[in-house]
């Protein structure tokens, strides 16, 4: 593969850059028959998009969806699903000055040297920008899996720089800016505040959850369902470390207390975050993320030019100061991904998931 | 991809489990011209060899691989290269009692709801066995990237369930039974008689490392190195947790601090663990990942058989009390097969690597 | 993969419908630093369009190509090229009566089976516009292999119907609407003139060839130079038949005549038309293709409805009498592709076309 | 892919060479739960063997099959399946003096320029050897298909040389060395001895055959089922050619009569050879390939070796006089692994085939 395409059996083939014409990408595979229009797509766009808080990049942009082809007369044909998003509020103007220098921290230097050739306009196709792509095919995904086995997702902050977050309620996390499980939101609010005036940046902490998983999916070996989410989620930007369940916390524990026993009521704990052997159980999800401080900041840095020169780089322009406040619709949309592409995999070898198996409950999540 | 196949250009198609009559792989892609002796695979298979201390399973296994393609006096042809191991220590008989019920923290339970039959046989293909010519696949991976750039690739233990490892040197690494990169290991030898004899298991944390890194080496957006290489440790028997660089402890770094500064005489710091935006920076590749406790335990736990009835499970036979122990070499292997297939991958797209741009050192590691 | 993609390395990914809001497609793995404008896609888009003789669909689409990524000031970046076509000439009302029965000859019974649901305008997904983004891709594999290797494609018409078309010179084809290698095509004006009084319809035959192919092009056993080239022309829309070389005159050749001796001056003869063991000789590409006749016809036929039930179609609309006439630069296209992605394989394995071999001649073809 | 995978869901992995250690095969994706003994694969492996006619070569090959893996208790358990063929009659000093000399018509020439290396041996991997594990695979596809759809494969010669072979009946075929569907098979025996006794080799046109066949199998636009077909078909040794249906004869062949016409009660004919659009349509289908001469003969061949110097070259060894005789098995073998893949394909996207759609018979083949 070329590398801009997600998954085997459900794929998307992203296409765009920052600050070029349009970005989008191509969904195949499909199933046909699942009712879909640009407005199921549009509302996680939303919660992605630029522009909604002072606390993150104030570049306008609507991301208006289109789709191209694969709908006919609202359902899904089963044929490729093109969707195409226009830039609308590129500057690139504030980029000139980058465009021969390396940021620290940045693909910059990487781009450069493997290509020898790059479009510096806003970070160019490294610009989280692509991610809205990304987004609006999770959102099909996320459709077809909620009517088909009753999966959801959902994702929320439980970190931001220094600052633990703890958890309340996932109630509370559509209505702040940070995606936080809580209702009082003041500190951090503040601790951004002090952040975006002493020009620098920090990381964040995501945990990402799916419900109503069906057993069984994920290959054996290599292709793993744990295998596939750590590679969704340690693709998006920014990302530094990913674990499952009880992720490092497992080193430290012993085999007694890490297994999860089961009864006939169900499991009876999840560390094993809903994947045993590469492969779902049924249990929920459990996944977490951590998130680098934004590269993009106006404090000055030491780096290099294209000829190996001694420069100094500060990033002006319009930049998230932690790119990790709009990581969770993202984060989702992945595991989405990830799931949908293994519950067309499992059908192919073995068929539709049979429900006539005991549904054994998961242990409370 | 069917789920048993690893890599897109240098690719590892695995099959066999613990107790059929064999298992190996078919290595596809390795360039022409590679002088290869099963010598030079079987050195890593010792390494990982079972049997080898008193804290690690006792299966006797001699691992000896035989070259059954690919290699014409002693040189690769371009064609693919096939590797059998034959099974010779398999005792079967250990696992009549829980053919019908499921290991609380192994792979049974998803496995019989996927599949709906499984070998239980040592875990069949779910066993830690079939880590083995992953193992030798990524010895013919290694010797290419050493000829080739230069590139080395080692791994050591940096925790051993609750007890942290110190660094003193590489050099320690292949004089101990735990890979730990320090001379006196006696506390851990202490702490594994230990666990041993109370029938219970521990996790473990691993550091991998490549050295001699070529720049550019990773797809845009969706197969980044960094993705690939999550993908891969994930996906290795009990890992929970993947981190890249600095990881989840750059949650709570600045930008200011985070961002590895460049100079004429190279990177300042490498905070980025030799990724960035999902490319190769030219420095150390540095990767930990975290490795759950043994499911495999002596004492009894609580579980259902196939009917979901309860039933109690303790699993004898002889078992790795700490699988982590003998996870470096795998570990090294991986991220072997990871650099290996993006090395390809570039250079199909891009051409050889030039190695005519100028060689910023890398900070020191 | 999902059905839209083709190609390995240098992949296209189509999207469209017939008369759908727009078609297109994004190219991925392309090279960084070649040269590209819409207007050498545009080139050969303009070859492939509708409208330009009487003797082709009076379908008025200007195909005008927009590049939406990939390319920065005027070159190649190495991301994903994003190509935008927008239907502008769709009649959809044409197609209202044949949306609940099936066309003889055309997909809608296989499409109607497999989806359970069909885009009827214009055939929606199975319509040869859809070979337009081919034809876009094939323009930029064309151009970086003219750079590269001196690698040039082309193809001509070698019978239309009942008629053989002779083969005076490559010269001829750019200047008739036949694409056919002769300088008078009167017969072949009246006998279409004919035929679309008459209301039916009937097939071509084409030939494609390459020149300045690199030795050394296709993988071993699967993956064969010539079983992709298959792949590709049995693919476009209406071929039932495709020969390689000789083709099925070498059924009756003796193994003498056949296999092409080589001399210090280049082989002797083509019988291979370009490959033996699936891999390149660096000899000419010589491909012959069989197209049936073009399925929608105004004469009434015999069909069934989506009840089973017996109903007479005939096919209205602007419909090409001889889709043969336009495949000529299709077919071009698809072997340029073919040729890229084994190109890009080739160096990924083997590293770059080492041209310090004796360039042997190819026979005069 | 890196070029010795067939198939994307249900794939085959080929390793070996025709005088290495052994030959074999790995199948990824068998669906659990499908009866499976070594003696399945060996029928169909016992009838592509050689040395069974003094027709074919007289290399003497048990061709014993091992299942490595992916069985238990005689049931496929959804994990790969090792399989393993030794190589026994290896007579490697027959080609010492071919070593550095390139056989015309033979992979050779190319092989040498690409690798820069070859195993000269009996061809090595471009020997038509390598088709037995092909052969093996398609045993395992076939009795799925049996079993699930009842789809059955089979295949005939059609010509032979010049001689064209009429059709009587395929209860014929399993009767004689050539695969006829006819009784008296005398005038190609005669015609088989003359030609070894001259020295020379001769062609073959074979005709493959799916009965049972699902509707609705083939992908959109790219990977249809009739391009699958072309690629399997020509990417088997020596083929030059491969039609669908009408094929060639559909070129002068009308619109009124080409398109297969609907009935309640079925197709009126199948010129179609069971697919339009790229996707089955359920009647039969019907392929038909045509096989170059044999490229070892035992007339002296003019040539050059490794240096561009002249030579002469003649092949000694044990070969067939016409490879198409045993063509017959790999072609169905083929043609079954393609329709399995496509079924599992089917499966991910549009889930299990359903039968309740009206079973419209297909015309009489």
């Amino acid at each position: 593969m070329s590398g801009n395409t997600f998954g085997t059996l459900f794929t998307v083939t992203n296409f765009g850059e920052s600050h070029g014409p349009a970005i989008g990408c191509v969904i195949d595979g499909c199933p046909p028959g699942l009712p879909l229009t640009a407005q199921d797509i549009q509302a996680d766009l939303d919660r992605r998009r630029p522009g909604t808080s002072r606390h993150v990049t104030q570049r306008q942009e609507p991301d208006q969806v289109e789709i191209l082809s694969g709908v006919y007369e609202g359902v899904t044909t089963g044929t490729p699903i093109g969707l195409l998003i226009r830039n609308t509020d590129q500057r690139s103007k504030d980029y000139a000055n980058i465009a021969q220098s390396f940021r620290p921290g940045h693909a910059d230097y990487a781009y450069w040297y493997k290509y020898g050739v790059r479009d510096p306009r806003g970070g160019g196709r490294s610009s989280a920008r692509l991610t809205a792509p990304t987004v609006a095919a999770g959102a099909v995904a996320k459709k077809w899996l909620k009517q088909k086995f009753g999966t959801e997702f959902r994702a929320c902050m439980t970190q931001i720089g220094e600052l633990p977050i703890g958890f309340e309620s996932w109630a509370h996390v559509p209505h702040n800016p940070f995606f936080a499980p809580v209702a009082d939101v003041q500190a951090f609010e503040d601790y951004m505040d002090a952040l975006r005036k002493s020009g620098d940046s920090c990381g964040a902490r995501i945990r990402v959850q799916a419900t109503g998983m069906p057993v069984g999916l994920g290959q054996p070996l290599y292709d793993r369902l744990d295998a596939d989410i750590a590679y969704a989620m340690m693709g998006l930007n920014a990302v530094k470390a990913v674990e499952i369940g009880a992720g490092f916390g497992s080193v430290a524990q012993r085999g007694t207390t890490h297994g999860d026993s089961l009864s006939p009521e169900g499991f009876r704990s999840n560390h094993a975050g809903g994947i045993v052997g590469g492969i779902s159980t049924g249990q929920d999800l459990e996944v977490s993320i951590g998130i680098k401080p934004t590269s993009s900041i106006l404090s000055p840095r030491e780096s290099i030019d294209v000829h190996g020169h001694s420069t100094e780089v500060s990033t002006k322009g319009r930049h998230d100061p932690c790119v990790g406040i709009r990581a969770a619709p993202i984060a989702e949309a992945l595991l989405a991904l990830v799931v949908m592409d293994h519950a067309l995999r499992h059908r192919a070898q073995c068929g539709d998931v049979q429900w006539t198996v005991p549904p054994i409950p998961a242990a409370a999540p």
